[in-house]
């Protein structure tokens, strides 16, 4: 493929992607292939030589959209969304001209400098104390910053690296062992989190190795001060060190808020890391009226929110905050970098060397994609977007309670409603989980609208969550219509068979 | 920014990525702003209503495209290439227009089975071992497979996660203790890498919390049977478990090759686990004359490249191969996933839940770009693309020693030069070094191409590295005249000052 022929297919692409966003209400949002219809469709070995570069595209079309499960489609509101905008698929491409591998400040200063200048309007953007920010009131570098992830996974699994640092130097200095001794110890380190959770919690202490306790969250999905309390009082009269905590702002499960002020309490008094999870929620600080639900947030040692779930930018985009990027580098930096020496960090904040503050060596130039959807939408549109899903998901809930058959099982705060067949109309069934089963055995089958279900206080729940941008009140409509539509089939159905 | 203007906005993107690839070797390929350049450029804060979209694309041009280290530009020779290509860019492009988050098949089914699929293509066209492939030549499930990560490091860190599990699992059966017991030996597990070996075996060790042991290379740069015997002894005899050691494959500094055979014999004997770190040689293996050299590839536990080097595939594109997922699925796996429930694997080779494989949680759909890159280019392109490169190299390293003033360093095996002014032309600076550093920085000065410096045996060298798509022989040929040029001036401005 030449450059003209690039331009020509790239422009053709271009329209393969308006024309899949004008027309993706029209298919089924997920996908219904069997397991393996690929294989059978597509070769086993590659082509010897060149295939025909309509052959690719018509397989495209053929073979892998049938497999699509359409996370942009308006009636897709499984699990959280994949939000994606045009702003950010064409930064996108941007950042793929450029290609740029930016572990360093020299492997390309433009994308070291956009990224910490964005993250710095994102936390801005967000309410976030200024100790966050990379940059102070005054134009002199902070202790630590933000910056770009892959994933929310990355993030906390960093910031559980960073506060094992923290720890092992204060047990180094409290009881005068070395490093090695300490670390040794690694096993009676002890994670806090709920069992509203995101998994990757477990998945961060597997890796490095340490404990972790799951604590039944309260009536209301939190994680409280009391109920942490009572677990490390536990571990410390069996030895073993509290080092990290992590708080939720808006869980996966019900988008309930943990009780942040009263984990910094704890985080406090027991020397420990505390680490915000807002993947989901996070976006919704761009909006004031969200921010009293943040508060201990100010408090944290690191926070962070996925753009790529409620914010415009499409995978993959998790800014996290950290207040001081020292236990973070130390734990992070190898000593013996020949090759791939450091830019001087000295004390411009505009140098960094990326690396020290992620898992991978290499990074993409994922600012580019934060830059221009911020500057598209600006404060307001990005307002707008979020106000327009929160009103959208309290339109669904008030008309579930309305149509007198169902119970929303958690409030209702951002865009997420979890909700069930109520007693009363479970009642033919005998077990209430055997009506909201069929329910969504039927809404699957319908499969105009996309939602998952899950778990809650043991009992099935259906979870509908709305934030797409391409999702209105359309969209919306359509999936109460079709909950209400199974709902009577549900139940019918169950009265006279 | 409708649908209408989308498709305007992007064809005109389409047209200033090309005409960014027209021109990027009229640039110098090296940023040459100075740090916190960006800063004074752009706002402190985000804008508070939608900027203009003609202003973005203009900052972009001007702010933007100064600060960035061109590493597309057939002039840039520095670390590896970051290897893109137009087929790669409009896979991107498709990418980014689905936006789906595939952490499960169910999250779209298209993305986990094209995934598998090209990554055995990818396995056949190295000629790896039959027992690395997802599906064996009856069709049926392996043990294990190929999957897409973000980067090396990655892979690595994964590698070794799998290979502690291994060992623990061991360790429980062997001495009849529970897993807990056993992990809290890990502080005494021990890595094994050579002094060449990339810097993120230190970053994940660190991160697991387990040692590692630096062994000193031979005179060919290898980490050789006999320094890891004598190294291993000498850890149990202090009670240490080693349980993992990294050969390999072309390391970054010379591209030497481990004695992998070697490794696989003792990694055989003690139990641990072999990874093979082919990050930028591995492309190299899709022409059969390289395979030779990577005897014992065959015998290791898990194998990682990056397509984003040298296989004309964008970042982030990492390909890991591992024999049985069995421990790094244990190892990953949280027990609790209520709201994200795995998609069953069962028998169906088709279907895997990627989560369970990698760091982050959720994951793009990168299987496209490489799909569209090895389509477009088939087996002859991609063996052509590597074979011209290394005969650039080749090219290079005879006209450097035919010059007369310089030594070659490290063979050049691959697409990588390595040099110095020799004694003798370095004669009149009384020492090497200081000829070959002033050598670098004229080079540096001269700016029409980018290359590093770097250490080889405790002395000062230069690294020239072919691998762009980009790069042509006028680029080489350029190159070769710059380091001469630079070379007379600086041996002249030497004797004359």
């Amino acid at each position: 493929m030449d450059i003209e022929e690039f331009r020509r297919r790239g422009k053709e692409a271009v329209d393969i992607i308006a024309d899949y966003y004008q027309s993706v209400d029209n298919h089924p949002p997920v996908a219904s292939v069997n397991p393996g219809y690929l294989q059978k469709l597509i070769p086993r070995e590659m082509p010897q030589t060149p295939d025909s570069y309509d052959d690719i595209i018509a397989d495209m079309q053929s073979k892998i959209s049938p497999g699509i499960t359409h996370w942009q489609s308006g009636n897709f509101f499984a699990w959280f969304p994949g939000c994606s905008s045009y702003p950010s698929i064409i930064g996108e491409m941007f950042s793929s001209m450029y290609s740029v591998i930016g572990f360093n400040w020299l492997c390309s200063p433009a994308a070291t400098e956009l990224e910490v200048a964005v993250m710095d309007w994102l936390g801005k953007l967000l309410g976030l104390d200024n100790r966050f920010l990379s940059i102070d009131e005054h134009g002199r570098k902070n202790r630590g910053g933000g910056i770009i992830q892959g994933s929310a996974s990355e993030a906390l699994l960093l910031a559980m690296i960073a506060a094992r640092e923290r720890k092992i130097q204060e047990i180094c200095s409290q009881d005068n062992i070395s490093y090695h001794e300490a670390i040794s110890k690694q096993y009676l380190f002890v994670a806090y989190v709920s069992d509203q959770t995101h998994s990757c919690a477990e998945k961060a202490a597997n890796i490095l190795g340490v404990q972790i306790r799951i604590i039944p969250s309260d009536n209301n999905f939190r994680l409280t001060k009391d109920a942490l309390v009572a677990q490390i009082s536990q571990d410390k009269r069996s030895y073993h060190y509290p080092f990290f905590v992590c708080g939720t702002f808006g869980t996966t499960n019900t988008t309930s808020i943990d009780d942040l002020p009263g984990l910094a309490d704890v985080a406090e008094v027991e020397h420990m890391w505390l680490h915000i999870d807002a993947a989901y929620a996070g976006a919704a600080l761009a909006c004031p009226e969200f921010r009293e639900l943040a508060q201990g947030i100010e408090r944290a040692h690191s926070f962070d929110f996925n753009l790529n779930k409620w914010m415009l930018v499409n995978l993959d985009c998790s800014a996290m905050w950290i207040f001081d990027s020292k236990f973070l580098t130390k734990a992070l930096s190898a000593g013996r970098n020949i090759l791939y020496r450091d830019s001087l960090e000295k004390e411009n904040p505009a140098v960094r060397n990326m690396h020290n503050w992620q898992i991978p060596f290499s990074r993409r130039f994922r600012a580019l994609k934060i830059w221009f959807t911020l500057r598209v939408y600006g404060v307001v549109g990005i307002q707008t977007h979020i106000r327009n899903q929160v009103n959208m998901a309290q339109w669904l809930k008030t008309q579930l309670i309305l149509d007198g058959r169902f119970e929303i099982v958690a409030p209702v705060v951002f865009g997420l409603v979890v909700f069930r067949l109520n007693e009363k109309a479970a009642s033919a069934f005998g077990s209430i989980d055997l009506a909201n089963s069929c329910l969504y055995q039927l809404i699957q089958q319908d499969g105009r609208v996309f939602i998952v279900s899950t778990m809650v206080n043991n009992r099935l729940a259906l979870r509908a969550a709305i934030g797409s941008v391409f999702s209105t009140m359309e969209n919306v409509k359509l999936l109460f219509d079709v909950i209400t539509e199974s709902a009577t089939d549900a139940i019918s159905s169950h009265i006279y068979n």
